[in-house]
C-alpha cells in the first residue's frame, strides 16, 4: 500500500520510548544522515551535554543514505506546552510537504487492554482499510496524545495521509524494548524494508546507561 | 423575538455536558451538514480514534439542511488555556459575522441555588427584557466561564447580540440529560422549532459507552 | 508636585482590593465617564452577569466630568498570566501616552511590618524626593507585583513618570476598607482634590453582597 | 584560546546564584557601564523597590570602562516560562552578534558528584578541546537548564561559539560563595584578567541583607 508513496516515519519520545527507540533503530539500520534540524521555543529550556559537547534540544529529519522516498524524524523531547506542540507539528509537516512526502506514519505506544501486539489508525477510510488488508488490526477507539498523535492528525491539513502505528505496552517501563521490537517488525513488513531487526536488544543498553532521572526527562 | 434574526446556537463541552448534548441533539434533529471546522493550537494535543479512524480535535459550524437563518456550533473540547479560548472565540465570531449571523445563543449549565429549570442572560438591556417576555427568567448574578461564556460576552465586539441560556444542574453528573432536556424544551419554544424532543434520552447512551476517563477529558 | 501634570490614577484588583476600592470611590466622587475599555486575552475567560446583563471582563479608562488633566483606570480583574499582564500594561500605557498623560500613579496594598499608613515609591530620584516633601514616606525595599506594579515600572519606557502609593494592610481581609480610606486621604491631599471622603464606608456594602467565592475571584 | 576573540560573559540567576554572583563581581572589578537593558514579558510581573526607587525587572549588558572586546551580561531574574526564556536568549544573542561578540561564556552551577571544582562544556569539538588544554575539565554528561544553558546552546544559531563554565555546588545554599569564587578564579586565568579576586567575600553581604524569601525569588 506504500509502494509508490513518499513516506516519513516519525518517532518522538513518548510512553515507554516505544516510538523513539523504533525510529532511532531505523536511523542506524538504514544509515541515515540529518538533513534538517527542528528547534522549538517550547522544548525543555536546557542544553544536553555529552562527552563535553553541549547541544540544544531539537528534533531532526533524516534521510537514509541508500534509499529514496523515505525520511525519518526523531527528536530529543516533546514541547512542554500545547501551543508549542501544535506549532512544531505544523513546522515539521510544512517541511515534509516541501520535501515531497505524501504519507506520515507516526510510531507510539498503546497502553490498554488488547490481545494485539500492534494496532493502527489512519486519517481517512481508504487508508484505514488498507492497513487492515496489511494485517494491521485497527484501534477501535481511544486517544493518541502528543506529537505522535498531532503529526498524524494534522497531516490532512497539509494534504498528507496520516497513520499511527501503536505498539501495545504496559506503560510501566521507561523503555519498553519488547513493544518497540514488535513495532519494528510491523514496520519492516509493511514497508518491505531489508533490515536486520535482531540487533534491537543491544540498542537498549544506551538508555540504560543514563540515570533514571534523565531517562525520565528526555525519553518520556 | 428572533423571528427576523440569523441565529447561531453554540454548545461546547462544559459542566454536565449540558450545552454540548443539547447542541448535538439539535444537529441530528435538524439534519445538519458541517460547513466549517475550527482548529485551535490550544485544544488537547491529541487525535481521537473511532472505528480505526483518527481525527484531530476540533469544533464545527453546521447548517440545518432545510432551514435558513440558523447555524449550530458544536465541538470536541474547550481550549486548554485562556489565551486559546479568547483566540478561538474570536475566530468563531468573525466567521459567524461573515456568514451573516446576527445573534449568538450559547448553551451552558447553571450550578447554584435556584427554583428555575432555565435561566438566561443577554449582553444588552433590550435583549434581556425580551428574554423575560419569552418567559425565560433572568440570572440575577454570577459568572459564566469558558467558551460558552466568552462567545456570548465577546459577541458585541463583533456587532452581534449575545445570549446565554443555562440549564440548572447539580453539577454532579458528567452528562446531565435532565438539564439538557430542559434546555432543549426552552430552545424549541423560543425559536419555534418543529422538532421531536422525545428522543433526547437515547442520545445519552453514546457517551455512557465511553470510559469514565475519556468522558471526563472530552466532555467536560 | 503634580500641579502642572496630567495624571492617571490606576487601581486594579489586588491584595485587600485596596487599590481598586480607592479608584472606584474616586470614580464616583469625581463623577467619571468611561472613555475607553481595555480587553485582554488573559482576563479570566468568563462573563460576569449582573441583573440579567452579561458583560465581558475588562478594565476601563474614565474621565472626571468636571476635571481636566486627570484620568482614572479601574478594572474587573488582573490578567491570569504574566505575558498577558505585560501586554495589557503596555496597551494601557500607550493609550495614556496618546491621551497626553504625563504621570501614572498606581494604588496598591503594602503587606509587611511598618508603622506608616501609607508608603510610596517612584521610578526616578526627583519624583521620589518630591513624594517625601509631600509627606509620603518612601518604601525602603520590597517588590510590588501585578498590574499595579507593572504600570508604574513600565511607565518610563513610555516617557511617563511612574508612582506607586501603598496602603498598609494586614492582607487578611478580602476588602480592606481602612487601608483604602488611608490611601484615599493621601491621594486627596497629594492632588488637592475637592471630594468628600466620609462616604468611603457605605461603598463597602456592595462587595459584601457578593458571595465569598466571587469576591475572592474578582476582587483579588 | 580567547586572545583574539570578542567575549561576552553571562551570569543570570540560577542555582546557588553562582553565575550571577560571579558576573556581578566582574562588573564591579572591571568597572562596567550599562550599554543596553533587556526586558521580557516573562520576567516576574513586579517592580523591585530599593531606597524608595522602583525599577522594572531586567537584564543588562555592560561594558568594562577600560577594556575592549569584552561584555558582561547580568540580570535580576530568569523568565518565568519556557517560551519567554527562548525569546529573551534570542534577543540577547542577536544584540551580542550586532556588538561584534564572537564567543559567549555562560556561568552556572553544577550540582552532582564530582571531584572537580570547575567543569566546562562547549558547543563545538575544537572549543571543547581548547577548554581541556586550558585545564578546564569537561563535563561528561548532563543537562544545563535555564538562560545560562540556552545562551550557550543557541549561540551556534547566531554564528557564535558557546561555552558554559560550571562551579561545583552542593545546591543547598541560596548563595554559594565558594562555588562562585572557584568560578571567578577559573575565569580570571582563562581570560588573563588583571583583577583582585580577594574581595569576593564582602560581596556576599548584600544578598544576606535581603529577606530569605526575596533572595529565593530573585537570586535563583
Amino acid at each position: 500500500m506504500f509502494e509508490s508513496r513518499f513516506i516519513c516515519i516519525c518517532g518522538l519520545p513518548g510512553i515507554g520510548s516505544v516510538g523513539k527507540v523504533t525510529a532511532d533503530y531505523l536511523v542506524r539500520a538504514l544509515e541515515c544522515s540529518t538533513i534538517m534540524p527542528f528547534f522549538s521555543r517550547s522544548f525543555p529550556p536546557q542544553v544536553m551535554v555529552s562527552q563535553g559537547l553541549a547541544e540544544l534540544m531539537h528534533a531532526q529529519l533524516m534521510r537514509p543514505n541508500e534509499k529514496e522516498n523515505m525520511l525519518i524524524l526523531s527528536g530529543d523531547a516533546q514541547p512542554l506546552d500545547v501551543v508549542g506542540m501544535y506549532e512544531l507539528a505544523g513546522n515539521i509537516l510544512q517541511a515534509l510537504k516541501e520535501q515531497g512526502v505524501t504519507d506520515v506514519i507516526t510510531l507510539a505506544a498503546y497502553v490498554g487492554e488488547t490481545d494485539e501486539k500492534i494496532l493502527g489508525t489512519a486519517t481517512d477510510l481508504d487508508s484505514a482499510a488498507a492497513l487492515c488488508e496489511c494485517k494491521i488490526p485497527l484501534l477501535r477507539s481511544g486517544a493518541i496524545g502528543g506529537l505522535n498523535g498531532l503529526l498524524a492528525g494534522l497531516a490532512p491539513l497539509y494534504d498528507l495521509r496520516g497513520f499511527c502505528l501503536l505498539g501495545a505496552s504496559s506503560g510501566a517501563d521507561s523503555v519498553d524494548i519488547l513493544a518497540a521490537s514488535n513495532l519494528l517488525c510491523a514496520i519492516k513488513e509493511l514497508l518491505h524494508l531489508d533490515i536486520d531487526i535482531s540487533l534491537m536488544e543491544p540498542v537498549t543498553e544506551e538508555p540504560e546507561e543514563m540515570e533514571a532521572e534523565e531517562v525520565d526527562m528526555n525519553y518520556r
